[in-house]
């Protein structure tokens, strides 16, 4: 039941597999298990297998829904009584308010001023009460703070939270459940809730299993901090995956460099391309946030850089890929802008 | 292995349910078992609960596959050995171009010059030959003819051939396997082919189940013979749904006369309208002619004017819809246009 506030780096003990597991009791019966579904196409442009864990199809349209359900349906009615207060750029936003809404109780979300309008329209449409900030780190966290000062409201940070971390974390335990013998792992990274998550709920099943985020070069917060080994932080972002303009976290940031194997960056024009593909091959509908995952792969050798074939079978390496969203504006696709 | 030119109506057994397990077994190592989704948020819509199987996110991306696979995969050597003509107006093209390439034979393709580019080119992706035609059944038909006398291939009738039929069946056999309480399943009519598999196929599994077609009320040649009791048919159809401008054979007006409850139509706007509504909640992509079969549902009191309601266990009626594919033009969506 840690927060920011409380946290100590020296001390931090990430949620142990029983918290994941417990996550996974407490969320199940009100989230989707996604689909895993592949695609030959796909397959074949990058000598790979590719499986994708679909939280696009997930409530709320993103994974956030799990980490939210989590915290929120773990508090004590007290805790919960004078409702939630968050910061988000939308997915995590609606899925605290679609999770305080099965609780009863009301949802305080900040959001930057340039958060997409339909995930500004899904807060409201669970009942959210939004509050507007300056699309910056600085402005998110003083506002948040402000409104929790005067709500009382109870704090569920979109990732420097365990609670958060161990419910992300049941994707990847889904995914591996059902797929247990991936190569790797590929997870977007903004926070690093997912990241981290993933992290935790897939070397609890198998320990030897590669797990690699990616990120976009616009927001390389995560790729900076891994590589210089020091917490680095974006003050603002303007990637079109509006998903990933956040930055790692004290938690999260301990989680990836222990299990972490490598960040991969991609370009705007990747993700774009990347996110168009998705929907043309597979039929379904992925966020940039979502894109960012695959899109480093599908470059020329790349799968090969990273010296996964070495199976036993000798067939293509199984990767498997965390969609993180589907939520974005279908009157202005990224590709007709 | 009856074709259209052998077709005795009064003599006519449709494909028994052997033949459908034997399609079955036979492409299920081919094809994908799409997954069954479901939407809380379009069940609020309409007092139901809905589950739709996902056949827009089947190989080649739509359920056509399933009986090309059937049709061509059956095939002794020496009847695939001068390839494989067929008339379509997409879809079924390129499952027979598919399948084709998978059996190592070409595939002669016959389309109107309307059909959509994108599907075109996903047949020419497949490696099919096509040859153009005139929008109208009877050029069709005429064109067909003439390229299977050059080219001496064998004919697959996208939809009046038994083997297509049962193939097309593989999919409510699969939606009732794991849904056995379905109350009733809505699939989209055009040739027939889908909803007269879709009457074998579940009710083959379940008796008492009820089958609905929705139809364009822009094509409503089904709805016209089921009514008249008089095989009916369209000399050409503009509706948005493009892969319902066919119309009824002997074969398939045979099954539905025999196991449809009834036809619903739909206005050219509520098939646009729930076409982004499934894009929206869902986050899958369907074409024009998949959200045929959900959009009379959403309608005010349409759920409760099918007497649908009287379920033992007093919960709103589980209505499974299928949704037949999702290829379309993602630089012209419906909404934009």
């Amino acid at each position: 039941m840690s927060t920011a506030l409380s946290f100590e780096p020296t001390n931090y003990q990430p949620p142990a597999w029983e918290a994941i597991v417990d996550a996974h009791t407490r969320i199940a019966p009100r989230i989707h298990r996604t689909p895993i579904l592949a695609s030959m196409s796909l397959n074949a442009l990058a000598d790979a297998r590719f499986f994708f864990k679909c939280e696009n199809l997930q409530k709320t349209g993103s994974f956030k829904i799990r980490g939210a359900a989590n915290a929120i349906l773990s508090l004590s009615n007290e805790q919960a009584a004078r409702g939630i207060v968050t910061q988000s750029s939308g997915n995590h936003g609606a899925a605290v308010a679609c999770a305080a809404a099965w609780r009863g109780v009301p949802a305080y979300i900040v959001m930057p001023r340039n958060a997409p309008k339909v995930k500004i329209q899904a807060i409201e449409a669970y009942g959210g009460k939004i509050t507007f900030c300056e699309p910056k780190v600085s402005s998110r966290k003083e506002t948040c703070d402000r409104v929790q000062a005067e709500t009382g409201a109870h704090l569920v940070h979109p990732y420097d939270d365990d609670r958060i971390i161990a419910g992300q974390a049941t994707a990847a335990k889904e995914f591996l459940e059902e797929m247990p013998d991936l190569d790797a792992v590929f997870a977007p990274v903004s926070g690093g809730g997912l990241l981290s998550g993933t992290c935790l709920g897939a070397i609890g099943i198998r320990k030897d299993i590669r797990i690699i985020g990616c990120e976009p070069a616009r927001a390389d917060d995560a790729y900076r901090s891994l590589t210089t080994g020091t917490l680095q932080s974006l003050e603002s972002s303007d990637t079109i995956a509006d998903g990933l303009r956040a930055s790692l976290s004290p938690r999260t940031f301990a989680i990836l460099r222990k299990h972490v194997d490598r960040i991969l960056l991609v370009t705007e024009e990747e993700i774009i391309a990347t996110a168009r593909l998705v929907w043309e091959r597979m039929k379904i509908i992925v966020e940039p946030s979502s894109s960012v995952a695959l899109a480093p792969l599908l470059k020329p050798a790349a799968v090969k850089s990273l010296n996964l074939h070495s199976r036993a079978d000798g067939q293509p390496p199984k990767l498997g890929v965390i969609f993180s969203g589907g939520n974005l504006d279908l009157n202005a696709l990224p590709w007709l802008s």
